[in-house]
């Protein structure tokens, strides 16, 4: 069973009933062994909030340390901690007051809510799946709705809904147009509601708006990198797809802040020679599917915009793969132009395969200088960095300066917008002005924001280059964003971690998860061998001394057989299991292999720790120890 | 100075100026080294809202890192994570909806909001403080009502503050009537605006609803401790009290369910010895101080209410104390009658005197089974345990069994009533309704509901007690309840750990963070002692050494002189300091003592790790290594 069911997944779309089957199995053996919870069970829960119960919450918090030193000690991040509740101006400036909406459609009879691209979509794949009468110039516009349904505008949604009569799946009533509703929590902050303020959707804010006190905290030098990881609100409208979309999550995130003009990483080399499955946006274009490829390759032929983007594309692959998840069902798709935001230098998603298809785990986007932008705007605080000259240099600077008396003559109660489009011409503009009024002392000006063209004089304005000497050089940093969600991450790992195989008699299908020590929930249980008081003092003995040495266990002194609780543990992921039955030495048991070796009492603590922590591997101590065979057939003896 | 500061702080409320001094210098220190930064600070910041730069952000993760193991693992808890989103009907059932409230008023003018009971305090105080001409009795009077200000009714607050003629600070508009705020943040959930909620006001409710599933995961066994660290919310009125008061904070809380008929603690001898300043409610009442008290008398004589309470009490004074709290500026304070919920068993908190005065940092408190029957209630889902019994005992029972027949043709309408208060008596009523019965063939019965008294005539209700076999004890646990507000900890931290030294040629006061190496932010600085690159190759060297042993430091190549350099890292609470001058050795700094000891560099990565994880103290670095003398007036040479 175990290869049918990991074929389902890596096999691709053909066998849905066996994926669903595989998810099933895995779901339900952690929601037994309370890996999570569905929150608020007892009033019937709330759709996409779900708790992380004790295993879970060990997994996470494994995880979370993890990335902590693979990334915020590694790379001397400066880690911050903001609130969740955020007032409506910095949410307004970074976009998502505005933006931040997906369609919805509502029932007309009963308000119930739905997501417009979920139905046409699920109208699309249920006519391609189940009717067989449909022609093949209709299968082929279904499925180029279905390609197409992120770049729908409201009204072309609202057009297909109505071409296809597509009514509401619960109730068969006639439903609204499309609207955007807008994802955030809301709130309002202090007790007069006049602040309104929103759960943030993101955690990045909170770095972006703290960039000028960071950037003296780092001496005023780039490139450096913030880092924060927290909680994150997501109203979603319906949720689906039990973990993975949800509406409250933990996001771990790094703004590295940069200079434009220079993305080169001093780090590059190494993680340039990683190979792994990369997706660029040609070969999605062109229907291939992803290829092995040599990061530093990718780099140097421009497919990855830059080296800081390629750095962080390769630390993020080294830390998903050692946290268990199987490279060869993970790749780097590139996003596609309409997938990205117009500001985007260039952006690729960390995506894992499991039985739900494809999901994206992290984005890894060059956001160039958006966000400082946008708030050094609304909050009038620049939010820039400078380059120091060791030599003051001389540069050439346009200078534009309206004679306002003129204008104001000429131009009356316009004056104010003549004069401020003639300050934001461009050099080139500005150039093409000077020599048409030095020539033939006019020329016709477009100005926008009076949406007509008027005629400038010579003497209007002065148009000049002037050599200024300046001592730096003052520009909005670039950002390099790697955004992880860290829920799907734990989701995905969790698939990709869970097999079922015979018990030892046959007639039974065991489950274990086969994480590596690292993000194990519990790494060593220990028990008596069977109920007898020197086998048990002596677990007692060995409980204290893991205690000591500071390796999480569990000590299961239950009269269940030997093969029930070897059962009990592996399906917790518990990598390792030392069985007391004797008071000189002892089993160890590696979960995967289940092969044991004898060790001494004294030695047993320190070869644990060393196996967790990764100083060694079961390989080596498979060779250094005496094995041991379960004579009396222990193991799995149910 | 430092003399002077600390007397402030220890010497009571005499010198208010001093102690308002000594918190702005360390407040001024914590900004401007980005222990904290007040959040959205570009956008004029939100009252009651901080965010954590990068040292507070390491303390912090320190403090819960340190809780997780003195708690959790100590005690192998079972650690869950839920959402800071909940449904109004899990909070309606704990009471929050409708309680957790503050009194307000509103300047009748502009709307400003103000806490009714801080208007009140602030108007008290003043005429105390600043009023010469008051009289002995007016005086007595505002103390009485400083001291009785939590007691005081919505009506009393209202009418104390018409009677003294309090008006809007600000405005000197007259104000509202006290009426109720809710200080939940509300919000809604899902896209139709139906499901109402709210940011959780504490992290205990998802433990509460889960110990169905908890209780289970533990094998059915009582007692057992969940925890949980996350972020609650409170939409104060009016923050006050910089870091201390926020509308957002971590908490760390842990929920023990115990059986009410037996609250004694296995390891409570491990902590019986401990003797630290107890405050128990009799000495409040009568005026004295809290004085040091061994706690297994406290626990032998009954002012602390159990065992296990008192474990809780002696672990927490481990913790704090551990992390670096002054012993003489913490204190355990019980509950007033009047504090304490009605359900509580005993209440005691953890107070530590800070700059604002004794503030309470943990609760740790016998809730009985108010939670878990409260919740029980509302869902229907029964949270109870079981006390399986070896031999199945003979128990009597009481068994009413209302006539519903004779009931309905006496009482009509009213019958429901009748029969539910009949059914609710207690054994006592029962068996005096009985003998009534059987003697004068009727009794008269009240029944509350109906808010009369009615005649119950023999035949209407059978009254017996029976005998019956039971297997189990079925009960409501207790659950004891320490609940940590991290941020006060830490705020509590960085005073009592704060002080002023002067530098070495005695013009300039410098600031230390005395931080035990446990909570610091950063364990070590590394730098060379002059630019010279065999030197900065050293202290790189040193670096990686660093690295490999899991000792989180910087590095310091800056030109300034290695006295400003000692200070900046003393400043930032750095317990030590390796300093490279040499190839072959180096020097330690230790922060407090200024002494140094010297170490040859392949030794000193494995010192250091000693030192920060408490296997050697520096005492014995001390008396093991030789002593350095800064021939060259290095420390302080500014």
């Amino acid at each position: 069973i175990e290869k049918e069911l990991q074929a389902a997944v890596s096999g691709g779309d053909g066998n849905a009933v066996t994926r669903e089957a595989f998810r099933q199995a895995v779901v339900n053996t952690l929601e037994r062994r309370l890996f999570y919870i569905p929150s608020f069970k007892i009033y019937r829960g709330v759709a996409g909030l779900y708790d992380y119960g004790p295993p879970g919450c060990a997994v996470k918090a494994n995880v979370l340390s993890f990335w902590r030193q693979h990334f915020v000690l590694e790379e001397n991040m400066l880690e911050v901690d903001c609130p969740c509740v955020t007032p409506e101006v910095v949410l307004k400036a970074s976009g998502h007051v505005d933006k931040f909406t997906d369609l919805m459609v509502k029932d007309l009879k009963t308000g119930t809510c739905y997501r417009a691209d979920h139905l046409l979509k699920d109208f699309c794949n249920e006519k391609l799946q189940k009717d067989l009468t449909i022609s093949t110039e209709k299968a082929a516009e279904f499925k180029l709705v279905l390609a197409t349904l992120d770049d729908l505008s409201s009204e072309e949604l609202g057009a297909k809904i109505k071409e296809y009569g597509i009514v509401a799946p619960d109730t068969k009533n006639p439903l609204s147009d499309p609207y955007p509703f807008n994802l955030m929590f809301q709130t309002s902050i202090g007790p007069s509601g006049t602040i309104a303020g929103f759960m943030r959707p993101e955690t990045a804010q909170g770095i972006f708006v703290n960039f000028k006190d960071l950037y003296y905290y780092n001496g005023n030098r780039l490139p450096f990198a913030a880092a924060q990881i927290g909680q994150a609100f997501r109203n979603e409208i319906s949720p689906r797809q039990g973990l993975l979309r949800v509406r409250e999550f933990t996001l771990a995130e790094i703004e590295h802040f940069v200079d434009p003009e220079d993305k080169s990483h001093p780090k590059f080399s190494e993680v340039s020679h990683l190979e792994f499955l990369m997706f660029p946006r040609e070969q999605q274009m062109s229907g291939q599917s992803a290829t092995k490829t040599c990061l530093g390759e990718a780099v140097a032929m421009g497919t990855v915009n830059n080296e800081t983007l390629g750095y962080f594309i390769g630390r993020v692959y080294l830390f998903l793969t050692r946290l268990g998840i199987d490279k060869d069902r993970l790749r780097f798709r590139q996003h596609l132009a309409n997938e990205m935001a117009h500001y985007a230098a260039d952006c690729w998603d960390a995506e894992i395969e499991c039985s739900y298809g494809w999901i994206e785990c992290v984005g890894i986007a060059d956001r160039s200088a958006y966000d400082l932008r946008a708030h050094t705007e609304k909050s009038g605080v620049a939010l820039v960095a400078a380059e120091k000259f060791a030599q003051p240099r001389e540069v050439e600077k346009l200078v534009i300066t309206p004679i306002k008396k003129e204008i104001g003559l000429a131009f009356k109660g316009s004056q104010k917008m003549v004069i401020e489009a003639l300050e934001a011409m461009t050099e080139e503009e500005a150039m093409k002005m000077k020599s048409s009024l030095e020539s033939k002392g006019e020329d016709e000006f477009l100005v926008c924001t009076l949406g007509k063209t008027v005629t400038i004089k010579d003497g209007m304005v002065k148009i000049s280059k002037e050599k200024k000497k300046e001592h730096q050089r003052v520009f909005t940093p670039s950002v390099i964003e790697p955004s992880f969600g860290i829920g799907r991450i734990i989701y995905c790992l969790y698939e990709h971690s869970f097999y079922k195989r015979p018990s030892k008699d046959g007639d039974e299908q065991l489950n274990v998860f086969s994480f590596p020590p690292l993000v194990a929930p519990i790494k060593c249980t220990v028990f008596p061998l069977i109920q007898k008081p020197e086998y048990e003092a002596v677990a007692q003995r060995i409980s204290k001394l893991l205690t000591a040495a500071g390796v999480s266990h569990i000590i299961d002194m239950s009269g269940n057989t030997i093969g029930k609780r070897y059962a009990r543990t592996d399906e917790l992921g518990v990598p390792f299991a030392i069985t007391a039955d004797s008071e000189t030495d002892v089993t160890i048991r590696e979960r995967d292999s289940k092969d044991q070796v004898r060790i001494t009492i004294s030695q047993v603590a320190s070869i644990v720790k060393d196996l967790t922590e990764g100083h060694k591997t079961w390989a080596d101590v498979w060779s250094a120890y005496p094995h041991h065979t379960s004579a009396n057939g222990e193991d799995n003896d149910l």
